[in-house]
């Protein structure tokens, strides 16, 4: 076949064969993508921003080639950049992924010819590297080659998203071109109707020993059982999506989310973007050219109006319609028992440029029991992107994805006629802004309401990401994990004393919560800030967190940790979190065999207060664990409510007198004190040491 | 002889008969103090204030028994409490050394009987002890019975302070006393005049294992050489004081210096406080009783009136007449070879009660070729107190001397007609705010203008101590001492490279400037802060730093540091510290041979201005050793200014991404970067803890 070459396997064989396969990969790709800015008319037609928001297209020729030699400097291949100003305008654009605003800088860009130019040095350096650089197989994602894929993947993105841009330019700046023909089959839509799916286990994440090149997103496990639904046997076309156009779908402000109404209101949009009604009716604007309205192709719309679509259609039918998840999509892909694309036949749908310019009518490509499961066009779901079970930033692009798991990004699946290599793997998982357009469609389900989305945002706050890391993170200097070793000497004080109720007072992010679980039968965590029990709540609920940490400036790192890592996962059902104040806590907090109260004593307004109350909540012969540096800030509590550390009397008086003093009419001190030591990160270099002192009281009174 | 009890010695001999010289010591004390409280006339003389700024007598009373109880229990040798309320109530009055302002609080005084009734039980307790605890010879300062001395001296002390107090008392409220009878002999004053005192070294400081007990500021050595002078032959007599009065001293201001013009001002003083003028003329208030004017008694003032006095006569005599130095008081004890009072002999001084219950004749002692070198009263000097190479503070009393080492308190010597026990040695060193009254009066002497006398305070300064502890102070965490470790690993670099000049740029309170000098002909320390440059000079000056460490709270501990111990007293000549701005320094700062940049330049407003012009400083072939844990922070640089710890071009830029950048046209770098871990204590349990990264550039163009 002739069709544009498949993403390569990067296992076995032979490493010469390989360099050849890569090398025509990468050729391929470089001048597919140089073909696709042919399609401009003139020169004016690179320097004219298409849309608002983003740089013009001179930006995104220099872009994929600067993106190389950035990867290869970084990865250890390359050693001298070709052309460092070049190289410094052409590394940042928009992010397609995170929809950043565009800094609306003076852009002083380089002639076409100046760029075309450097195409060339970096198509020569790349081509070298290719034919010379060691290269010992399999490829994985911690291979020096991996910057290699990754520079072709990243140009096959932006041979998909230039030609958006292309079709989203004036007219006057585009001409057909023989390379780029869009289909010329058009007719009437058939009539869309719901296909029944049974229930099943959709298994999706890509393993790490996969032998193609795949983003950060993709690689992990998740896993998720879905009851029967009903599914659109066809994407939804010009014609179906037309009834709700004139019906006054873009009038009915009650079909519309708020994010869409907001967006509907800034765009003042009435139809699909690429619709275009003049005196001849309905016509489409494709990359190069402007068609009478095929009404068999399917829509292309941004997320807020295919939603909008289903609740106009749910509204109609009294059918509970609405977009798909990314488990329903996988499940349909299963259900039509398809595969993906082989490396040489020509793809079973309308992907990877195999077929036409465009898409194509909704009936071309039947795929088992539906129609366009992939292909054609993107397909929207309802899932804002998140990171799978072992997701991972890959070191050499560690921004890929990750601004993005802010739950403002949802997935669209499946490919359109331009997704190519990776873009076009059943693994591909894209996510873009909701208001946002690509080559992108989508099919309708029928069925209840899926299940809420886990959260997927990386924590950034500064504290909340200092103290996840402190209570779930990493050792350092040595020092054992802080609130683990609190919560063992609170269980080996206890022996064998009844252990049913424990309570976590100044949890933060309820590590020691956790922990205690493994011997109490029920442990609550409560803290005065609800940011803090937030991350614990949201560590029982989905027992995973993720946050970023300060490396250097404003350098982060990506992290995650589950229960399952720590062993804590069969305690997630044992534990509770709450809001509230430990110098006035709710009657309820009451009948403890144990109360730890961690670094809690001189964070609070009166700790004479909590000390002399809180036998209350304690069960007689209950234990108190006390742990603190004592150190008395007055931002936090007024010098006159400091339990110790000041002169008393002409003598050192101690918070250890103090504690002794306010707990002797109801506890007796089990131990010598002990000093537990703990350590906060703030950055890679940066690190409060403290050494707390854990005292030990028995309710005796 | 019927004398009163001498301060024990401490060492040898049998421990029964210690226990029971000690027993008589204690009793001695114990009586004799409640004896000096019969001279009030009514239980109302109790609990009227003698002057507004100290409590009552009653507070005196209880307090050196209380004294005793708090000692005791820190000491170990007392596990309980005689009476909490009372020995709260007596804990704390007004500091007699510090002066600290009286809390107005409303006291509720016990009646005198009460206070009588529980100072026999405090009586009782301490006598079983001092017959019954374990003792083991000799008594050293670590000793636990270091306690019960410290409490009888204590307890003298305050027999002389409270002595005074009856004398300031309402007349109306004393008694003539059997037991405080004063001398009777008065007359004309004879004529006094200058006796020439040969140069000579003095020695003082008292060694720790001296056999009798000793304040903490008395332990330590201190040497000086002084030239001749000449002192008074006498001690100013109120006839040789009136002078000065009669002849408009208190009116004319320029005799005072500005701090006793503004006491003079606040006080209406027109003469000396216990000079009394009614129709017979002038009179004289003693403890008990009003007199005439005896006038060949010597005159008691204060420091401001002492040295006004001797400027009056500097003035009238064209002599260079001044107070005496504490060094200048030692000179003339061996000029006189005076020698310790013995136990067992009168007293040939008016002083230790052997004499009179008040002051006598400046010339009926004399002390070889000088009068009342010792005795009849204290006498000013106008050295402010500070203390010795050595001192330490005495963990059971850790604040009787130091909050008093801030320039604004002298010492006084020689000990008055009440003065006993420690008092009464040559060692004591009591001092006092200058506006304050005891029994002191004062020589004076002629001679060149005394050597200014050492900086003496304790920084209480937190930042300023945090420094000075992380700069000279202890190792924590096993972390070795950061600037000396820069400066080893700067001095290795140098190998054989010439090794004339060096410069520690952001030196803070200097340790490397010092350390670096121990390899380099000459180092200048520069910092932003003066404050810092201050501590280095400082050390540079004196050989020593004094610094407050925070402990718990506002609970903090004493600290010095010698260069001596730091083995780095040899180099003192070869730094010298300047206030300067590493982004803008002056020109004359040049031709170094090694530039030191410690933890500079995430502290720099422009760190890029500082790197671009630094090779300007140094010899070619010289080396810039940088060191920082590159923690940036907007409060110091501006982000803009960062040259480093932010993406840049889409890609990681790291700090040392920056420095290679900056330096390059000047520089390059000589080995991998190296990691320097550094600790900042905060509190005793609370300590930063980052690590540096170092790296060495060689100057190459």
């Amino acid at each position: 076949m002739q069709g544009f070459q498949r993403t390569p396997r990067l296992e076995g064989g032979e490493a010469d064969a390989k360099r050849a396969e890569i090398l025509g990969y990468f050729l391929a790709t470089f001048d597919r993508y140089e073909q696709l800015f042919e399609t401009l008319s003139c020169e004016e037609a690179y320097f004219v921003k298409p849309i608002s928001l983003r740089h013009p297209l001179i930006f995104y020729l220099g872009h994929t080639a600067t993106f190389f030699v950035n990867k290869l400097v970084l990865a250890g291949l390359l050693h001298e950049r070709i052309n460092a100003e070049f190289e410094s305008a052409f590394a940042v654009g928009v992010d397609e992924m995170s929809w950043d605003d565009l800094d609306d800088a003076h852009y002083q860009w380089p002639a076409v010819s100046e760029v075309m130019a450097y195409r060339n040095q970096v198509r020569e350096v790349v081509g070298q590297l290719i034919q010379s650089a060691p290269l010992a197989l399999p490829i994985g994602w911690d291979h020096p080659w991996w910057a290699i894929l990754m520079g072709i993947e990243h140009e096959r993105i932006h041979l998909e998203t230039s030609s958006v841009l292309i079709r989203q330019h004036e007219i006057r700046f585009v001409q057909p071109h023989p390379a780029w023909q869009p289909c010329r089959k058009c007719g009437t839509a058939p009539q869309n109707h719901l296909v029944k799916i049974p229930a099943g286990k959709v298994l999706s994440g890509k393993e790490r020993s996969s032998p193609v090149y795949g983003w950060d997103n993709e690689y992990g496990r998740h896993e998720a059982s879905l009851p029967d639904f009903e599914a659109s046997l066809y994407l939804v076309s010009n014609q179906e999506y037309s009834g709700f156009v004139e019906q006054g779908g873009y009038a009915a402000d009650e079909y519309w989310e708020a994010e869409g109404l907001a967006w509907k209101a800034y765009s003042q949009a009435e139809h699909p973007t690429f619709w275009i009604r003049n005196n001849d009716g309905w016509h489409l604007r494709l990359m190069t050219e402007i068609v009478a309205m095929p009404w068999d192709w399917p829509v292309e719309v941004n997320y807020h109006e295919a939603g909008a679509f289903c609740n106009w259609m749910k509204a109609v039918t009294g059918k509970p319609v609405r977009l798909p998840t990314e488990d329903e999509w996988y499940r349909l892909y299963d259900f039509c028992n398809l595969e993906e694309i082989e490396p040489d036949k020509i793809a079973a749908a309308n992907i990877h440029l195999d077929h036409y310019a465009s898409s194509c009518p909704v009936n071309e490509f039947r795929q088992g029991e539906l129609f366009d499961v992939t292909g054609n066009v993107w397909q929207w779901t309802g899932t804002p992107i998140y990171p799978y079970a072992g997701f991972e930033v890959h070191p050499l692009y560690d921004d890929f994805t990750t601004p993005t798991f802010d739950g403002r990004h949802n997935l669209i699946k499946g490919g359109s006629w331009i997704s190519c290599g990776d873009e076009a793997e059943k693994s591909a998982r894209y996510a873009f802004r909701r208001h946002f357009f690509q080559h992108a469609g989508f099919r309708y389900v029928a069925g209840e309401d899926a299940a809420s989305q886990p959260v997927s945002n990386y924590e950034t706050d500064r504290m909340l990401s200092e103290y996840a890391e402190f209570h779930y993170g990493d050792s350092y200097f040595g020092v054992a994990n802080f609130p683990k070793a609190l919560a063992d000497i609170a269980i080996s004080a206890m022996g064998s004393r009844t252990a049913r109720r424990a309570l976590d007072l100044g949890c933060a992010t309820g590590r020691a919560t956790f922990e205690l679980a493994r011997h109490f039968d029920h442990v609550t965590g409560i803290d005065f800030s609800a940011r803090f029990i937030g991350m614990g709540a949201e560590m029982a609920r989905q027992g995973m967190l993720r946050y970023t940490l300060t490396d250097e400036g404003s350098l982060v790192s990506y992290k995650s940790r589950s229960l399952k890592e720590l062993d804590l996962d069969a305690v997630r059902d044992r534990v509770d979190f709450f809001q509230g104040d430990a110098c006035n806590l709710k009657p309820l907090f009451n009948g403890y065999d144990l109360i730890l109260a961690a670094n809690l004593i001189d964070r609070l307004y009166s700790p004479a207060k909590f000390l002399s109350e809180v036998h209350e909540r304690l069960n007689m012969g209950g234990i108190l664990l006390i742990s603190s540096p004592y150190t008395w800030l007055a931002e936090h509590t007024k010098r006159e409510e400091w339990i110790g550390g000041f002169k008393k009397d002409a003598e050192n008086f101690t918070t250890l007198d103090g504690l002794k003093e306010l707990l002797a009419p109801h506890f007796k001190l089990m131990q010598a004190p002990l000093d537990v030591p703990f350590v906060i990160r703030e950055t890679r270099r940066k690190f409060q040491h403290s050494i707390s002192e854990v005292t030990l009281w028995e309710r005796i009174a």
